[in-house]
């Protein structure tokens, strides 16, 4: 019996601009790295492999909260030892949180001889999110354990689809801003209007058609949020200024990842990704915020796990 | 050159429940009978083969009104004349006004010898249903032109994406009450919540995506309109009755067509369609309210030309 695995949990961009709460995708880079242990004991135990003083009490930890909410479903004879090295920082807007939560219980359950479905684990990766930002959402989670670009119909009862989507490539920035989820949604309007309700939903099929289509034109034009952003793009500078000037040098669309700060684009083809990325650098060298670029791939794989 | 031709303009089915304004799906019947004649004056004229002494001055009348705004792109040297035989009943929800329309428009479009794109063509048409309503949608004219199901990303400027979808049977019911467009329009709320839209968003990607991966059951689950169904319904006596009932006996979902008052369920095979119809009859009968019934299925090919 396999009893210690090396587990890579990819970042993830939630919302996919139209597709707020819903939509998401796991990216080829960064992702963190664990390692798990079963162990003869029903705790956990929370080993941090980097510098960002994450807490190690377990229910205070992303990790930790959903090891326990999988833990609840054991018979409580066995518990995990979860060495953690951060690559993903924490606060960046493209699913740090969710990568330590996936990734536990993705580890855990390989462990366990995967008696657990991706349903129960996005359950129990929930709970960690809850720790993270107060709330269960699974928007980050559902495309890191599943990989590819995924849609969370409902939420309660969970019901998850996979998209398949044509290659894309996928150019982030990560100016070194804070930007708090939790403050990110209490700026957002509890009421819109229906007319903007609807243009949302046109993109929004839109933007599915153009996945499964693999309709390049149909998925760029479909890349529109008229709600979300523009009340959260207020809390990244130089928002509008990427978003236009990656789009004039061939990207297809993009926005806010998550709740920001960070800033995605799609292309088609990486040669346009590394002229997105030139742009980025440009935009924020010149307001003088520090930033960090990865030009990357959907990952459709979601997280990995390696026997040691 | 032909200077004749007879169309079939079928009856649609808009919003598709939580589609609404954006997706919409012709029907094999009923259709509307109409006969186009190429003529040598710049004039239109209407002759009605009905009883439902609907206006004949063009200007009023909806294949009329279609008509003059693609006459208008023309060089002014020829005319149409039009005889319109409606088997659609006027105000029934089923896109009455929206086949005459569309099948003027397409009619007229192959006389001559198809000059215009289908976007012109729905562009036109949507005139002759600011004449029916006093506004210009296209969320009929679009699947009544193209056929299958259509989903309108963006009015304005016009963008139209058809959907693919399983072999899908519909029953329709139409109760003999009258619903204005109008009216059902005024009623619905300006602001809608957030948390609202994003379910109903969540239902419109779920949606697109059960029609294009030909996954029934998702399709299913994902035809449910937590927005304009909950006020619209109100206005068709035994909707709720009829909703509940029709699943049980295995319909797929449905919900109000249009702005109602007729009622569409979908499924997924001929035998359950007719149990549906039963059902429908019964609520009806029990309620005292006529009624009308139609067992069909999705038209893939839209309005049909026939040279005689």
């Amino acid at each position: 019996m396999v009893k210690q695995v090396k587990v890579h949990a990819p970042a993830t961009v939630a919302n996919m601009v139209c597709g707020f709460d819903i939509l998401g995708f796991a990216l080829e880079a960064p992702y963190d790295e664990m390692v798990l242990r079963l162990i003869d004991e029903p705790i956990i135990r929370i080993i941090n492999k980097d510098d960002y003083n994450l807490p190690t009490n377990p229910p205070d930890n992303v990790a930790g909260a959903a090891l326990l909410a999988l833990m609840d479903e054991l018979d409580g004879k066995v518990g995990f030892e979860v060495e953690i090295k951060k690559k993903i920082k924490p606060g960046s807007g493209i699913g740090s949180s969710a990568a330590s939560a996936a990734g536990a219980v993705v580890g855990a359950n390989y462990l366990l001889g995967n008696r657990f479905s991706s349903d129960d684990l996005v359950r129990f990766a929930m709970c960690g999110e809850k720790v993270a930002s107060g709330v269960k959402h699974a928007d980050n989670i559902t495309p890191c354990i599943l990989g590819g670009v995924t849609l969370i119909r409902s939420i309660f009862p969970l019901d998850v689809v996979q998209l398949s989507s044509p290659a894309l490539h996928v150019t982030v920035v990560h100016p070194q801003i804070e930007v708090k989820t939790e403050n990110a949604r209490k700026i957002l309007k509890h009421q819109v209007e229906l007319k903007d309700a609807i243009k949302q939903w046109g993109n929004v099929a839109g933007l599915v058609a153009g996945l499964l289509k693999k309709d390049y034109d149909l998925l760029g034009r479909s890349l529109e949020d008229v709600i979300i952003e523009p009340i959260r793009s207020i809390l990244i500078p130089g928002f509008d200024e990427v978003k236009t000037r990656c789009k004039e040098v061939g990207a297809l669309g993009g926005g806010i990842s998550g709740s920001g700060p960070s800033i995605f684009m799609l292309s088609k083809d990486e040669a346009t990704a590394l002229k997105v990325e030139t742009v980025m650098a440009e935009v924020f060298t010149r307001l003088g915020i520090d930033y960090h670029t990865y030009v990357t791939a959907i990952n459709n794989s979601g997280v990995k796990v390696f026997e040691e």
